[in-house]
């Protein structure tokens, strides 16, 4: 007998659900639906660019869909009694006020079209002023917050959303009695979790993205909120100073809800996590494995010991106890756009004229060239730098144009500009005593793009490995379903266990060319003097020799 | 009774007769002729990029065909007898190896196809070697030589190209008597000048190329030649210690060549200049006026009167006496690309898809944007940098690109990189006390780009006049055979006369906008750090505020 469990997946656009073999992680079947409201799923403003929110029904109906197409997609293989166990993961932070019986303020019919009490969608960016005042008190009162979220808090955060609304939008505010990550509200509802007191959190979207840290009692503290604004202290009363992980159970899935997804009632339904964090968990993350999770951007996790004496580690944007795997901190980085700067060149430059100014024409001409050929070099911050110089306000460059510099060139040079911003990161880790021994690649970019994969394994030195799984987050949540199921449902005592038998990488590894990377190591060097000299403050920034380095390993590599 | 001069103006592909009206530079007729041999008229080899010849039969063909055909054209207005001089300006360097007799080698049965043999175009840069080597020893044994050519000898340059020959193709310098610059060759011929001892040779061409200078007597030295190689010995021998400006006849016209010309014989031929310098004179430089010729890349050109005690100026290619006017030092600084850049922009990167990436398309998005709206900057150094680093070995640069960076946006940016480039020039002559009180520009862009141009007078902060001719070149040969011609024959006594009567600009001026200069002024500080921090060996380079700044600058240029 079969026995499964179904991760669901709410990306930015759609909802995902997939239903998984718990015995091997095999992927029995999958169903996307698109959210209904807004465009592609996002609510917008015409008047204002930074403004993203979503309509939190779209969550449910999405997953109800979802769920039964996954069931009636596996009808001959799987019947709902074989299901175990549900896990959810989200985007984040994506904070949705609450009334105080724990309904959505997008529900009543007060504020039932009112972009501010809608879910605020991590990619709003609104709330840009409240996260540097936050970062400013912070840096004078709480050092320790800013030390655990990279030295600085973003505005894509809850703190800075919330109090964005509390400034411009007080009606809202006033009238929610919380606000809750959808990582949270999500299982909470699924289990039937009403009162807003009893919401289990999640460590990872508290952790990561709202000061929370065990090491000072949970949430920031009422001083300093108060500071913000002293209407923040009776919100912080509403926030329990005790978070969970992935291991726990938000509830058991009701009977309504077993109704709507088709699903056997009393199923536990695990805490939910960000999408990327239990990517991490799908790809098969433990001490000594970085996953990579490459798209539009990267999330870059790491996992060590509790034990382990673990130091600040300036620009990473979060280290957080249990965030990723019980028993771990969690250490997430990334790269604030990777495949958005190719699509920028591709879509927005479009070079190549007519014909040649295709992803596809272009690594068919960056293929034909050699490292350090073009005599080009970039630094990849056309989205800002997420790691290791926490800063937005940086900006794309690239040096050593001639007048022949072609389109296939510059699209390499992107590449390798994303590649050596891979490097920093890794390079950080392990100065401060993290030991990367495997490299395991997943998202989009990792499963399409070769050129860039075999770019970076030369570029990093190291090989790279690729998850089996086209769906680690949903895969991930699946995991966490099969441990909060437990062994004796048919699922797993722990997440070593459930790892083990339900993730693998694929056969295919990238491996560096020993040559190439010889030339990526100067061309690195030079990057990092790059770096250096337009985002540390204070840096030795001497840069003549900078472009006759690169016409020389030009010439060299020419022969 | 009308009185004319005719231009030959020499440029890289084709040859150009202008007829001018003496009395008040109207440009009577013109005719252009392409050369006959090679590719667009430069003799190239597949196996070296970097050799550019030409066959020096061409010149006097291509003389003849143009002078034919631009009296065929004035018929009506002017007959053979009203011409009273003529002048010649060439590309250069541009060097000609020639026999004891004063012979092209290149005319020679044994030589007749070897490129070597061939008139070396200015734009051949085989003898880089050669160029690093003369500047080497003259660093160690002749500074003196390197302050006059801002530093550094080029491979574009005679002593470079002569010494290439002399290394690599042993044959033709041995059987070479001496090399002579085409400005100076083809003037002698058409004077029937036949020993090569008897060719006046400009001082412009060897001036600016050739190391020679009044001060020290003339060429470099023999010491410092026989240390480059004892054989150069022998070449120094037949290059005289005097040169002549362009208000000496070369010569007068022979029987022959005023058949084949379809002149009178015996009018003066005045003593050759490259086409920068003479498009100087025919765009009514003096004093205090900076003549900027700006095309594919620029010239900039000013005099100062010898008795002005002059310093040496860092970074500026030439200063050289007379070169320009007589009476008066020549200055030339220029831009490696300008034009070029925004060509290789269009024509190499192919921007904009199938429809929206032409010059045009793109001026048209330019120019709906401001100053600072971009958050762009760059450095203009796509072929290196002419003044005032004197580095071939630089590259472009472009800094401040997000995920919504538009090719137009790019396109502006390149147009203000060089306008940034320019006022580094300006700004070099004035703080060496070289007044600029008014620019005259001519050359392609200067007339159809009406963008370019009133980008030039915001970063300048002056307004900018256009010459009224488009054949300015020609028309400052036409000048000096007016001058030559002297003013009993009807044409002037002076250079003075002579450019007040025949030289003006057009009505239209381009004034700087003073909103848009404060803009400038601050995206030009930027420009001079990035400029000092990629150009200038131990340069201050914190950039760190760079990327910064350039956003600020676009948020408040939007409001």
């Amino acid at each position: 007998m079969v026995r499964c469990t179904i991760g669901l997946d709410f990306g930015t656009n759609s909802a995902r659900a997939l239903l998984v073999n718990v015995a091997n992680g095999q992927e029995i079947a999958t169903s996307v639906c698109n959210y209904a409201h807004g465009q592609e799923g996002i609510i917008l403003d015409n008047q204002d660019p930074h403004l993203a929110r979503q309509q939190p029904q779209d969550y449910l109906d999405a997953a109800a869909i979802c769920a039964q197409q996954v069931m009636a997609k596996a009808d001959s293989e799987v019947s709902p009694g074989d299901i175990i166990g549900i896990g959810v993961d989200t985007t984040g932070s994506t904070p949705l006020p609450l009334d105080q019986q724990g309904v959505p303020l997008a529900f009543s019919d007060e504020f039932k079209d009112h972009p501010a009490a809608m879910a605020w969608l991590w990619k709003d960016h609104t709330s840009h002023a409240e996260a540097e005042e936050i970062t400013q008190l912070a840096s004078t009162l709480r050092a320790k917050y800013l030390a655990k979220c990279g030295g600085k808090y973003s505005s894509e955060w809850f703190w800075s959303k919330v109090l964005h609304c509390l400034r411009t939008v007080p009606e809202v505010y006033d009238a929610a009695y919380t606000w809750v990550e959808i990582a949270d509200w999500i299982p909470a509802v699924l289990a039937g979790i009403t009162p807003p007191d009893a919401i289990k959190r999640s460590i990872c979207a508290a952790g990561h993205k709202a000061m929370f840290n065990p090491a000072w009692n949970g949430y920031p503290d009422e001083e300093f909120l108060g500071q913000l604004d002293q209407k923040l202290i009776a919100l912080r009363h509403t926030l329990s100073n005790k978070s969970y992980n992935i291991a726990e159970a938000a509830g058991n899935l009701t009977e309504q809800w077993a109704q709507e997804l088709n699903l056997p009632a009393g199923i536990p339904v695990a805490v939910g996590a960000f999408d990327a964090h239990l990517g991490a968990v799908g790809s098969g993350i433990k001490p000594g494995v970085l996953v990579k999770i490459i798209g539009t951007s990267t999330c870059d996790m790491l996992v060590a010991p509790l034990d382990q004496n673990l130091p600040d580690i300036p620009g990473l944007c979060g280290v957080v106890p249990e965030s990723i795997l019980p028993g771990f901190f969690g250490l997430e980085a990334g790269q604030s756009a990777v495949g958005d700067i190719f699509n920028w060149f591709v879509n927005q430059v479009q070079p190549g004229g007519a014909s040649n100014g295709s992803h596809q024409a272009l690594t068919a001409g960056a293929e034909r060239l050699t490292p350090g050929q073009s005599g080009l070099l970039g630094l990849d911050w056309h989205n800002g730098n997420r790691t290791v110089l926490v800063d937005q306000r940086l900006t794309g460059m690239l040096v050593g144009m001639t007048l022949a510099t072609t389109p296939a060139e510059i699209y390499r040079a992107l590449i390798e500009s994303t590649a050596f911003g891979a490097r920093v990161i890794v390079e950080r880790f392990e100065e401060y005593g993290l030991k990367v021994d495997r490299v395991i690649n997943c998202g989009g970019i990792s499963a399409k793009n070769a050129l860039l994969m075999q770019v970076y394994a030369d570029v990093l030195g190291r090989p790279l490995e690729i998850s089996r799984s086209n769906q680690t987050c949903a895969l991930g949540a699946a995991i966490a379903a099969a441990v909060v199921a437990g062994n004796q449902a048919g699922g797993y005592a722990d997440f070593d266990q459930a790892i083990e038998a339900m993730t693998a990488v694929q056969d295919q590894k990238f491996t560096p060319n020993s040559d190439h990377k010889k030339v990526y190591d100067r061309l690195y060097g030079l990057y990092k003097r790059l770096h250096d000299a337009f985002g540390v403050k204070g840096a030795d920034g001497d840069l003549a020799d900078v472009m006759k380095e690169l016409l020389i390993i030009r010439e060299q590599v020419n022969g």
